[in-house]
């Protein structure tokens, strides 16, 4: 039966970290993009494939995958290809320590940031009584409030602000992090750089007075080793980018 | 070099899943236990070995390990004895999300709702003044802002429902996994095991309205048999438990 992956576009975060898992192992796989605008991923027919509503899920020999990180590791193990985890133990310990990181701290603050300027744009002319009749599926209480919030605009400044700051400190641990060594986990190439391209390198053109050659030369010429790797590129080629809106408060 | 392991009392959560981990491989370590109440962790020596001033950290070839869920994987990678994660590929990647799931989702609800129980008495006499001064130290804003609320029990009655609503709903979904299988992955014994037990398995006491032979038998059992180990025993055996105060509103 043939490997399906269900994704949103843009390719970013949690679809574009197994998207890449897959094309740098060199793995066949269908795709099957859900349409986000449409919110397609709470649709009955999804549900059933992942009833926590989240994308991405990967189909296995009839069987659906979900959550990001654990499906980039399924995919390290299951598939031959080049290795997405170190050999050496303890550049493998610093590489799930780094996905977590990535995830949890500055996904979650990249989102608090970025979803309040994405958010209106990807909601459109719906009325608020059809925005909030789609949100009440979200089956997660948080993302709940985020999506309301971010769509309302009131998000507590206090809480950007704070999530600014959590942005400012990530890039400079990623900075230090890569000035000892070619890759984020070390001298192997792994799921933490999959993870930190997914999650992060786009700040460099969202947030550019963080991300820069003056500010984070490192990480500048990560990203440029990153785009340059046949599979990124290939990525880059399925990848359709929204408009960016203008920021509005820094 | 000897193995060292820095863990916090009692032996639950971050600091119990290493140690039980260790005890389960049948690892020889040296116990460094950190005084929490007068935290310790946020004392300049412990901040040297885990800047971030959280608990467990583990000590090999003497350079340091943070991250419980990362340092277990690390743990069954790294020493002899018997394996911490399935054999089958689905299975891990079942554990993985479990872990993950107990963590993130179980983990940040049945923090919410105990550590307004806990947290007033484990502060003690301690002036406000005091208290702020120590709470300043934490290095993460969302801890700190946890702290605060529960010392002031100041955590808003619509975020403490919700919380139970997340372990209602997770009660659920554990008792559904085991009721098709001994243990959380699936056939094997796993971290994910572990970490439910580490992180879960005190709410039959804490909060037996949830989690009770009527409601879920299946999780009871599970409990029993977990107790029966000889690595759990031996946890047990070194443990101290705090005074449990009575339930507020619930």
């Amino acid at each position: 039966m043939p490997l399906e992956l269900y994704f949103f576009q843009p390719l970013g975060t949690n679809s574009g970290r197994v998207f890449l898992a897959l094309l740098e192992k060199g793995v066949e796989f269908n795709e099957r993009e859900l349409n986000g605008r449409e919110f397609e991923h709470l649709q009955p027919q999804y549900l059933a494939i992942n009833p926590r509503g989240q994308v991405p899920a990967l189909v296995h020999d009839g069987r659906a995958l979900a959550e990001g990180a654990a499906i980039c590791e399924y995919i390290d193990e299951a598939f031959e290809g080049p290795p997405l985890r170190p050999a050496d133990l303890r550049e493998r310990w610093s590489m799930r320590r780094w996905c977590r990181y990535i995830e949890n701290d500055v996904g979650r603050a990249l989102m608090m940031i970025h979803w309040n300027r994405i958010v209106p744009g990807f909601v459109g002319a719906r009325t608020p009584e059809e925005f909030e009749r789609l949100v009440a599926r979200v089956p997660d209480a948080d993302r709940r409030r985020a999506w309301r919030r971010a769509y309302l605009q009131q998000t507590p400044p206090e809480e950007l602000e704070e999530s600014r700051g959590r942005l400012r400190e990530a890039s400079q641990r990623i900075e230090t992090a890569l000035s000892g060594a070619p890759w984020m986990a070390g001298t192997s190439y792994s799921l933490a750089d999959i993870d930190l391209l997914s999650f992060f390198a786009f700040v460099s053109r969202w947030s550019p007075e963080i991300v820069n050659k003056t500010a984070t030369p490192r990480t500048m010429a990560w990203i440029e080793r990153m785009e340059e790797r046949p599979a990124v590129r290939a990525l880059r080629a399925r990848t359709r980018m929204p408009q960016l809106p203008p920021a509005t408060s820094g």
